[in-house]
């Protein structure tokens, strides 16, 4: 409503004093990123037939499955991190970039995993695809640490909320690193561990609401 | 304007509390998905002329209108299904991200159909353009069944309301499935039967407008 | 705030009831479908070094540039035109649906417009361009007259304001079909005619925003 | 919430009150196109394993990630820039436009970037590249004079910080010129200065916060 008058090196302020709008922006690029995925399907074009084709994409469809369901998940987590926030500066904005831009880079570890699971490449595919997720997972722990470290959070946001993001947001690095390893012995594996990774979050979120839900009604 | 204190495990709450931020990010999906379905047809590169080439083109005209409509509507409809409901809760985030992701799914099937309309595939094509359509009403019955049991839709929704929609859902499966059915005798009577579905809510839209209207005026 | 209880036959309504949701959705399809644009100008692959082939491709930038302005005042228009609408109904929404099926095809005619104006085949492919916006500009018409039919206007929106947009919209399917046919004889000029309408609206609302300046302030 | 009652001539007038609204638009260009910049990195397809091939992408990646917190960076310095104007008319509409164009234009030079970096083709990709962003540099000072003669700015933006940026604007533009210039003898040289301009960038938003957080506490 009312716009201060700025001193002459102060031009660029004001999106520091907007969260919703670095949340709207996320948001569209979590749900292009999200729906991005499918360009990376190909029309098969083969020679047993089109069912013979559709069949063969099964690394495509295992490729888009996995990567939809943890973009989506990581949309659901940007939005619960970012309730914790009363305000942005500077360093949040270009850590908040920085995730973004793994989430933006996503397809492409996606396609590299479809065109190569079914493939002797895969355990280098499974390798990168998992490597994109722990650098994903670091700047998770940036953006956290930038929150914290610039007096960002809600007052009210306790100690032990902030300790008990901060474990969960390390351990994922850890996890996605053994599963890193691990796909370089058994891609399967390290895909699986990758995969796990999706249910733990989900139900993390189902447990957390039920021990919640007292507290709100 | 208020946010309570967090119990330390309950960090991954909030999103149950803004339906409009769902809503947002489904608009964002229906919007991209119906804007990238224009990106799998390609420029023909024919001997017979430019305007041979573009009429040979038909079956990627008609998948693209197909699929235009069906992404159209479901958008209406999904805002329409959004208004009954008052919060929502995990489960119904991760329904509405599975129905999002059939929504997303789209433009694949379509490109396959638009490949393989107009060739002895045919049948293969039309019947998984139709699948897909299976699997998109079964998660318009998993999102609906989520909401009601989670008890998410507004005191006011009566009884009567419920079984009307979960009976249009049923009945989206059958159809849907009738027509996959179809596909693999007369593809063209399956696509047939897949378009009618949208006619057919399109004049249920226009009938129930004409019936509430009084009430609203 | 407050839903109505809904009969059991209006469960598809409430998108009559809210414009902005309509604009938001048209907004989104509007700036996906203007960035998508620069996907078809692909990188150049020569034998004569990169300069060459950057040169070689002043097809795909007037394609570009043009598709890119017309899409630009579309956004304008369609915001201007909602302007004067104080409620949708069903008919609309399909109207309006519609027309953004033409501005989500726009990028394969400026694809084909691309790829064939520096080759014979450039009149068929600047006679399809503007065949594009033939149909474009036939449903302005059709949405205009589904709003004035469903008197959905704002009453203080005069008799003359109807019947000046009629014109305008009625001007631009008669200019873009003389484009289309043009195209035929001289492609050069039939594209240039299509362009001309560009800068056409853009004066047209510079004289009226002048002449409308005084009853602002 | 009030429609004023539109004379016949002004029906494109309305876009010129909500400047939220073009920069709702302008937000979504920004978002997609810097996701859009993904679909330009190819899954490798090489003879030396995947692991070679994926490391073979590297002038992708910085490409890639150049041109990511390029547009990143042109997307908080459009809020910074709008949040001193209080209206737009026309021909800030078609000034921003413009600028738009350029900024959706970005995913072209980067996949030029990308596929000649690594070639004799450098100096052309990298000068090409930078002259890119020579006429966006352009367009900044475009829009910035569009907005200070159309008398847009909010009143109480002080001539010294107009001065500020117009002279921050003016020295973007002969930067680049200069990166364009150096691309032909040393295109390492030309990318570093364009990058090192982003890194100019932030350090000024880090700056003019750290003096300006004094009179918002």
């Amino acid at each position: 409503m009312f716009v201060q008058n700025l001193p002459p090196k102060s031009i660029f302020v004001s999106m520091t004093e907007s969260p919703t709008r670095v949340e709207a922006f996320s948001d569209g690029v979590f749900a292009i990123a999200i729906t991005l995925l499918i360009l990376e399907i190909r029309v098969p074009h083969g020679d047993h037939g089109l069912w013979a084709g559709l069949v063969a994409l099964w690394p495509s469809y295992i490729a888009f499955l996995l990567s939809f369901a943890v973009i989506l998940i990581m949309w659901v987590n940007h939005h619960e991190l970012l309730r914790m926030v009363r305000a942005v500066n500077y360093p949040f904005l270009f850590a908040n970039g920085f995730l973004l831009l793994t989430v933006t880079f996503v397809p492409f570890p996606t396609a590299v995993l479809a065109a190569n699971l079914a493939t002797p490449d895969a355990k280098a595919a499974v390798a990168f695809y998992c490597a994109t997720f722990v650098a994903n997972a670091l700047l998770w722990n940036l953006l956290f640490a930038t929150i914290v470290r610039g007096g960002l959070l809600h007052a009210n946001v306790s100690a032990e909320t902030v300790a008990n993001v901060r474990r969960t947001y390390y351990v994922g690095v850890l996890v996605y690193m053994l599963a890193t390893a691990l796909a370089f012995v058994r891609p399967a594996l390290g895909l699986a561990l990758n995969a796990s990774l999706c249910i733990v979050w989900i139900r993390l979120g189902y447990r957390s609401e039920s021990s919640a839900s007292p507290s709100r009604s």
